[in-house]
């Protein structure tokens, strides 16, 4: 199974699929296209969230604002997964999490060459997708890197990557100041701040505003602003049935403080 | 097969594919993930008048305003097919439609217990995902739903569920009031009027306005309004290359009157 | 494997799809169905550029302005690869690309009666997915297509097809004159002036206005104007983190004249 993330909307991850279908015949899942274009915080954000739901697969992402320069392709191994794609830490967080509670639990990092590359004006078609089905079929057989893909270069164990950590919230004696890592589909701004926080709270103040702590949208008027813990576990900032990113007047990167 | 339809957009779907794909491995199909946000009517009419195109399969659906509620999570048999999704009425038109003409034309309903779950903090991930999944193998083996799904509850069956119609439009000698029911992408706004009240007609008043009802777009030229019977059998408002929500100034819910 | 290409949005291609998979046990994946609604000529450009990267498939393609009319549906044998869809141009380009290089080179069309369709209203699923369906189990099986689709009709060659070839720019000693072909999800405004008259530049004049010519975005700095090589071969005007085609002031069919 190879599962796809990107930040191409439509139709560019279709000429990756045609890449990679034309070496593997494994599976593929989608995860998104439509993560925020360039945002690396935001896919690492995203996919540390969603890929430890699959079965072991190979991951291939793509969100890349250093396409075009000499940034180095990548392969992760993490427990039973592998990810695919740029050295710019969009792989780090999600892979982290996979080794997590792993046999192995240590990530290995690989360097991919595409100095062979016949084309590189779009990596995630030229570069990316035939390493990740390279790697996939490798993976899938006896869950290793292989030693070079066919028409890129070789593969080679590095110490030398971009690592990345999600900011951390820090957490004082009766505050938390924390930043809004993205805003989802339903305008829900999802921070870093861990939803443990909210615990026995019916109310929380959040830059200056009381609104209540809820377990569910459910327990408050429509349109109500409120604070609740999302499916990730993180504090949210929502209306219900409405957009708390507008409402709350906060964006990605926005640092917020709770009072608790 | 399992199909997926739910309100989530992305990435939240990717989510519940690696929970099912977890569990079985069943092609997975996408409905839509981008029904309208909560909204009930909507997703059991489109839910209505596509899932009968497919072969036998279980279909899991989640369009849910009542997360977080204590709604039950449901399954329903209907002839060759399985739906499995919230108490909220949104399965219970397809449900009715899959179920005309099969040798076993009742539907029969079954609530799914969820109080093991782990999680049910994102119901679409930890409780309806990993039901459909159990759902699909019994259903796939011998046309059955399981006594008991791992991880959440037992299969119970119940008279007790929440049914939903979708609204009747009023025909009268020479006028029909109905309203409308959704609108698509491309602007069409549908109602819930049957098609064969435009037969014959060269021409329709609607809410007071006369405009051409006629076979297919192309017979009118670009940008005007008209009436036509769409692939769903409804009497739909349009433009020809435009947009006839905002050129009828309708939405979802309205009422429309068409006079013949 | 069939391939799946339209301008319908969400959720109509599902419908689509459970009538194919009613046929068939193929795999499919989709192209794109966000291509500009009716826009012949942008999708001919995507899927030339697109389909060549997969391996021997089907492509169903729907995007048809003249749905509801009587034109024709089409099947075009291309190489190894075979397209479906309505008889309007939109298939030959990429048809051309799929044969070139092919032991057989030559595209052969053939004609696909649907004089037999139970209904009609709905092309895209009423005749086109039913034909994709007949052609993929026989182009998969031996190379060839079939000589009647089940309750459509027969299929049989033909020389009379809407042709269609992408517009060619006009290059002339120090200048070109071409026009924008489509813009992308980044506002990329994708023109048909071929790559290589940017070769060996610094910086070319269009429209008037000097902006550098760069091999990747990352050679300028953010917001800056600039003209590049896309990955289809062609000249692109972008903006380094921003939309082209707002900058540029141009939108699909505006002509542009490079000076170099």
């Amino acid at each position: 199974m190879i599962t796809l993330s990107s930040d191409f909307g439509s139709p560019y991850p279709a000429a990756m699929k045609g890449v990679v279908l034309q070496r593997t015949d494994a599976r593929l899942v989608d995860v998104s296209h439509a993560f925020p274009r360039q945002d690396v915080r935001a896919a690492a954000f995203w996919l540390r969230e969603i890929l430890p739901y699959f079965p072991p697969a190979a991951h291939l992402v793509v969100v890349d604002p250093g396409v075009g320069t000499d940034r180095a392709a990548i392969a992760v191994e993490a427990g039973e997964h592998v990810l695919v794609g740029p050295d710019n830490g969009v792989l780090l967080p999600a892979a982290k999490e996979l080794a997590t509670g792993a046999t192995n639990d240590a990530i290995r990092v690989h360097e991919i060459g595409y100095e062979n590359a016949e084309s590189s004006t779009f990596h995630g078609r030229d570069v990316f997708a035939p390493a990740a089905a390279a790697v996939h079929e490798s993976w899938d057989a006896d869950r290793t890197v292989p030693e070079a893909v066919d028409g890129l270069g070789d593969v080679t164990p590095t110490g030398e990557f971009v690592d990345f950590e999600l900011p951390e919230p820090t957490i004082e004696d009766d505050a938390v100041r924390g930043e809004v890592l993205v805003v989802d589909d339903f305008g829900n701004a999802i921070t870093n701040v861990p939803g443990y926080v909210l615990e026995g709270l019916d109310e929380v103040r959040v830059d200056g505003r009381t609104v209540p702590a809820v377990e569910t949208f459910a327990e408050v008027p429509e349109g109500q602003w409120l604070a609740t813990v999302g499916s990730h576990g993180n504090v949210e900032l929502d209306v219900n049935r409405g957009r708390g990113d507008e409402a709350f007047g906060v964006e990605p990167g926005d640092s917020v403080r709770l009072e608790l």
